[in-house]
């Protein structure tokens, strides 16, 4: 239990698991706004919760869990809000300015949207491929997910980022999911430069930041993680 | 199509179903906050959705949705969200002001944290509930619904509301449940005030709120809709 005690309460906590797609977003917001962390991995490839993760999230059990003044923040699009309110300097009078969320109250309804899109959307349609028995199944599920990230385009459009010119929030949401791009494609045998030419252009350039870049693993052993996860080694 | 246009569009249009536990919240944040709204019925018996509903929800067809200068904010949390940053009035310095959201960032992510624990736990258990087949599987929702509903109540604690003195965010996204709760306990066969005295308490109190009383449809009437929609007429 010792080694698991989070000694200094000004500090700042992430526990996490290094394939978490929910738990990059947060290490990639806290490192966008230059805040200092200690990192705590929770292996979750075992069944048993650690302690620090019973007492911190006795709710869900899950990760991503931040920790600031030895209170835990759980959630990721809620620990992303929490994030932003705490550490991201507002500049309403000129563009640009380090924080997550627009100003503007329906860019940052337009941002949620999206935000919950994905979570409720996309990964149930990634789990549908991935789970999907038979060649019928797999090619709805596959169209679905096609469409899906169409749709995600299509919010995109033609802009640099999905917030415009500055890298922001839904960026933050989406960008731990082009660590499963490639699987995607593998499992539903699609290219996504053809289905998806403009997405595959903003992954590059979000992959050129150095939060992105020194946040997401290697994709081959996030795809090995997940098949593991969902039953299909 | 003509009448259900939205004329001006500078005025604000809430889209809800009656019976929809999700657009009360917007009505009750809408009258907490004392804005002006006009409110169009989509008839969710009959399984079309309206034009305007495909036009201003193409993604998810569904309702509520709030029209603000003719753009449209989907998904009730996200909608009081912005009700908030549009309409609340803090006032940092004292106690109170016309706000949903607490002020301090920690507080604020609790608040959406139960209303994630609302919307993705207590619903499906509702469900399952009312979904149930045979007495075992019953027994097993019954008291899971009564579990989280007792999580709840420990949430609220001895405060006089979910904010504390103050009506607030998570009142508002709860106090609709409580249409719910007469045919909870005739559906599990329970007696909440034994089981939640104190969150029947706060249920009180909450419909002594102008706001709260005005929305919250007659209970049976509810009740039936809902048997209706999970197909146990």
């Amino acid at each position: 239990m010792a080694n698991n005690m989070v000694h200094d309460e000004s500090e700042v906590v992430c526990i996490d698991f290094w394939a978490n797609l929910f738990g990059m977003r947060v290490l990639i917001a806290l490192r966008e706004l230059g805040v200092s962390f200690k990192y705590i991995e929770e292996d979750l490839r075992v069944c048993e919760r650690s302690d620090l993760v019973l007492r911190m999230n006795p709710v869900h059990r899950m990760v991503p869990i931040l920790i600031h003044h030895g209170r835990p923040i759980c959630n990721s699009i809620n620990i992303l809000e929490y994030i932003d309110e705490v550490w991201g300097h507002r500049q309403e009078t000129q563009a640009g300015g380090t924080r997550l969320l627009p100003i503007d109250p329906l860019h940052r309804a337009y941002a949620r949207f999206w935000a919950d899109f994905v979570d409720n959307k996309v990964f149930g349609t990634e789990m549908s491929l991935f789970k999907s028995k038979g060649e019928e199944e797999k090619e709805a599920a596959k169209e679905e997910l096609i469409r899906q990230l169409g749709q995600l385009e299509e919010v995109l459009g033609d802009q640099r980022f999905f917030s415009g010119d500055e890298f922001g929030f839904l960026d933050v949401v989406i960008i731990p999911l082009s660590s499963m791009f490639r699987a995607y494609e593998q499992q539903g045998k699609f290219d996504l430069e053809v289905e998806c030419p403009k997405l595959m252009r903003w992954e590059k350039r979000c992959k050129e930041r150095e939060s992105v870049k020194s946040t997401l693993p290697d994709e081959e052993e996030v795809y090995m993680m997940h098949k593991k996860w969902y039953g299909i080694e």
